[in-house]
């Protein structure tokens, strides 16, 4: 496996599941950055299952512990190392997973893979759990991005078939995003977000689960950014957010939507405002021939449902290679999405950072 | 700039659309693999302009000239370096772009970046026609992975609102990947590979430009290919995909179509199938936990409308700070999408090579 | 800071001396690998200050504990990270040397370089403790080594002006190897240990230090390892053993003496021995064009001697940019060659690792 | 084979001895340097053989022609592709070769490696031909690198037993530096030159070949340089260097000698000089804790003599598996460290630009 990214600062990210621990080490962030360890927090705990009817009720409580790298809460300019324990963890409920692969889980190429010598309770190294580590490391790039004056921020676009308002791609704020990200389920609409709950809660009535989708904005990146041909913000963003688990989809701008467009409509014409170059449309979600445009970065992702469903589902048994019915136990989310929000923002900052140093 | 991709092999392509050459070295390729150049000149070709009223009349010869690592059409393990010499190249047209940006390209980003040195004649390095050593580098890939049993197909899947059948992704053959990357502008239905055609013309004669969608397939992949957490499927593909201009979005499987179903709905189930493990379904596109999961790699890709057309646009010039109107010279692609639908084939067999070393 | 090593195993080192603990994540291991916990404690221990009067009387537990990666003693693909915390820390002797940098310490530039941010508390990050990880890593890699056939050993070659048998170069047997690596400060000959002992000796008497040299050995590697220009096997095992404390050389077979030898004495002849092609000399040191020839591989390493001795030094105030003499307090070794021994067989052991992988 | 060198910005060489054509790309130059290709010409001539006795009577142009990345002598910020066409090439003189390998060359190992398919005429890409893109690519470097006030520049130390001056570590000016690089087969001492040649000429008319040693230095270096723990600066210069065929060893500073050294006479004191923090000698090399120390960067290479020689040598036949005496025909130098010196300036240089970038 390789649980590594980064070109400037490197990432890795360590741990299963039900192991002892879980964590990261971050190499290569500068020192003096004085750390505000309650905001780490917030995103952490935005993360966390357990808050409410929408997600997990097993409680972690997923307290990151820096081993390394800060001194007095100011980074040292060695590798920070961070461990979270796992401690609320009940293997015995996986058991019957080791031979009978759960659809649309890591599971059956894992066992090909790793020739079943994986550890395979919660998931293991795939277990979204592993997200943890990546929602510290986010918020620790966010507190360096914030020096410089950048800030992300995301919300829930869509859940099934209810749809919040979007970002006005080319009027973003501090105000706006900084607002999104202070809290768990973040929606800019909260209409919307009172009927998203109740589709997640359909779901979990029906033993279901449910996708979605999630737009993310960042603001005050300087223009230039990035480069051609295969270090394109695009690529670079793509290729971090594709290691968030359930994550199927990225778009920037108009996305998949450029399809139906004209030329005409899509380009972004250019103004000067204030003195300054700006763009009258954000089309391109900030990004133009790879690089930062100066406008504000616009991307959407895919997320589909929780594959883990209590409703019986078909599978086949690896040892015995008969087909065999599968029900999975133990709690599982109706519906991610919520708690994904977070790590979009987390791989974005830490991908911008990359970028940055 | 960085043009380099990959991590096992690595692709270095370099040149400037109306420099002395462009061309790729790729590092890394085992030695011994015999070439067919017919079969690269073929992809060559596809890409090219100048095929029909679809695309560019500039006359483009893209004979790649192999310099080093081939001795007798075998590699020797030495690094493969192709160059192609830029004949037909009219630089006067593209003179008063130096200081107005064209909206939706790289020129304003790029003048910021490069300080005014880079070589915007043609869009210098930001070119479409870099994608020239990107297809043949995906060509000598596409063989590798032949003998390897993988073969690797594409078509237009969307033209404006015309929609080409699609892949019906659990059951792909090689034979119907063969057929579609045999020729240019490849689709599965005849009947709206028509109609695309009168959507571009019909943008041609508005002087406008008009967007689309490729799908691509991959088959005969073995299981387990691609890594947690960051060295995901996705992740690597997306990278090499958001490298090619115009690209906006990319999704695997049912991808954004997530956002709208159930768990229940969405989940492969497994079954036995000759005595082997197989997949019900293949919602996820060939790709579980990151890993190939046995069953068809699945992708799709957003491009957006061709930036370049002959509608005066609103501009901004960049010596004085004044708005300014802008109308582009020169010949350009009222549709690039079927000139790019090699390169996406190239840039996933490079991608699913790099992986596969 | 970049504390990562390798293109196929990547070692992440974090830690500081006197922090909470120190540690490293090895990713990309292969999964189904048995380990011997004895073993590694072994090395560790051999690493490991207080043994005797040629080491610090310091005593570190250095007890490490792996954290995920590993599942009943068997390696699971997963990362495997470790952990060992620190206890016995005396921060306290160190409290002058934040403004006044140690002679032949990184202090000065790590000072510049990290603008007074750096955790100066027993070296911080740049101590010499932070190689009882990348034993641990070695320890891992020689168990798989072990597996294909291959073994690695060292001794010192040289402290002050006492000299050890050296390798026949190309006669070296796993039996020897494997002898040498089961001890602490490990010779060939048991009369230059006598005298290497009363060299440090009489250094510890004058408070002052002495340097040396290690030879290193690897036995088993199939032909054709590393490659040329850039990933020879002489670069990747430089660049590993150059991340020592205290390494300012490296060599490989007759290294520095080829300056005075003929081609004619240098080159290696060929010959058939036992139906096999061999070398009748080896002093290439296993290693032809970069790449490993079937001969021993040998490399030996020069280390500086012990910066820290308790002698008055000259030294500056960088607060009052006053020159100023500095006594070091503390504990210290008057030769850290012996304990260097089995830092230089992990670096190779992994350096060796990654490039088979 | 993997040719490629760099972090920050990426070398890529390609090319063998007698195919088409050897170059490189470098990926990563920043835009608006101004090259002096005079400059680079005086490099390329002091690597070039044939200009007297020391060196091979072959003739090679060896004109880089740089293909992109350079608009009216500036970078651009595109990939700058390189590429000299071979000529005067006589193949003839290697086909036995082909299966009797040249002792203390490439030719076992890369046929066991390749499997037969490397193309071995000349030495294919692992001639020493190969060098001549690196000394390109140092060229441009040292030009960057200049306008940041670092000179680099190198002498023959050693050839047999003939020893040159060596450089007052610490105390070495830009002037001694430009004086060496100006020049082919550059000392320090005439009268050491003078003898080198005469023992050079001895082994010619022996039909024998001599070893040396190369000494480099640079200067004007910011403090800080470089990175613990696998991204000292020892690391990133000895793995470059060990890219040069025939480089057997690299030292920093007093290298190997310190072996023999005690504590209190290796230490490099500190004093105020000037006002600043200077130190009072330079044993370390200017390289403290893998950091750049503000003084001089002193590093020497150990080069072996010439494998090719005229002699019989004893070799096998690899098709037959017989023992064979082998003469080898063709032109070959009897010393290569004189052409050796531009080689390990580039490589210094372009390793120093890397860590800057």
């Amino acid at each position: 496996m390789s649980s590594e990214f980064g070109k400037n600062i490197k990432l890795s990210i360590f741990g299963e599941s039900h192991g002892r621990a879980i964590g990261c080490v971050i190499d290569g962030l500068p020192s003096g950055i004085k750390l505000d360890m309650d905001k780490i927090y917030v995103d952490m705990s935005r993360r966390a299952p357990g808050k409410d009817k929408t997600s997990t009720p097993r409680l972690e409580k997923d307290i990151p512990n820096i081993i390394s790298g800060v001194l007095d809460n100011v980074t040292t300019g060695a590798p920070l190392a961070m461990v979270i324990e796992n401690t609320n963890t009940q293997s015995g409920d996986y058991s019957n997973l080791m031979t009978v692969p759960r659809p649309s889980h890591s599971d059956y190429p894992a066992y090909v893979k790793y020739d079943g010598n994986n550890d395979i309770r919660g998931g293991g190294h795939f277990s979204g759990r592993l997200t943890a580590p990546l929602v510290f490391a986010g918020a620790v790039a966010k507190q360096v991005l914030a020096q410089k004056g950048i800030t992300v921020g995301a919300h829930i676009a869509k859940i099934g078939s209810v749809q919040d308002e979007m970002f006005d791609k080319n009027n973003i704020t501090a105000e706006q995003l900084n607002k999104l990200s202070a809290v768990a389920f973040s929606t800019i609409s909260s209409q919307a977000q009172k009927k998203m709950r109740e589709v997640i809660e359909e779901a979990r009535m029906k033993q279901d689960s449910v996708g979605g989708i999630i737009e993310c904005a960042a603001i005050g990146l300087p223009v230039g950014l990035g480069a051609n041909i295969f270090s394109t913000v695009e690529s670079q963003l793509s290729s971090i957010l594709f290691g968030i688990p359930a994550v199927k989809g990225v778009e920037f701008g108009a996305g998949f939507d450029f399809a139906e467009m004209k030329g005409s409509q899509a380009n972004d014409a250019y103004c000067i405002k204030n003195g300054k170059v700006a763009l009258k449309t954000n089309n391109n979600g900030g990004v133009l021939g790879g690089m930062t445009s100066g406008a504000p970065l616009v991307v959407s992702v895919a997320i589909k449902p929780t594959p883990s469903i209590s409703q019986p589902q078909q599978s086949v048994n690896l040892q015995t290679m008969q087909e065999e019915t599968l029900v999975i136990q133990g709690r599982h989310d109706p519906c991610i999405v919520g708690r994904a929000v977070p790590v979009v923002e987390a791989a974005i900052a830490f991908g911008l950072l990359d970028m940055m140093m």
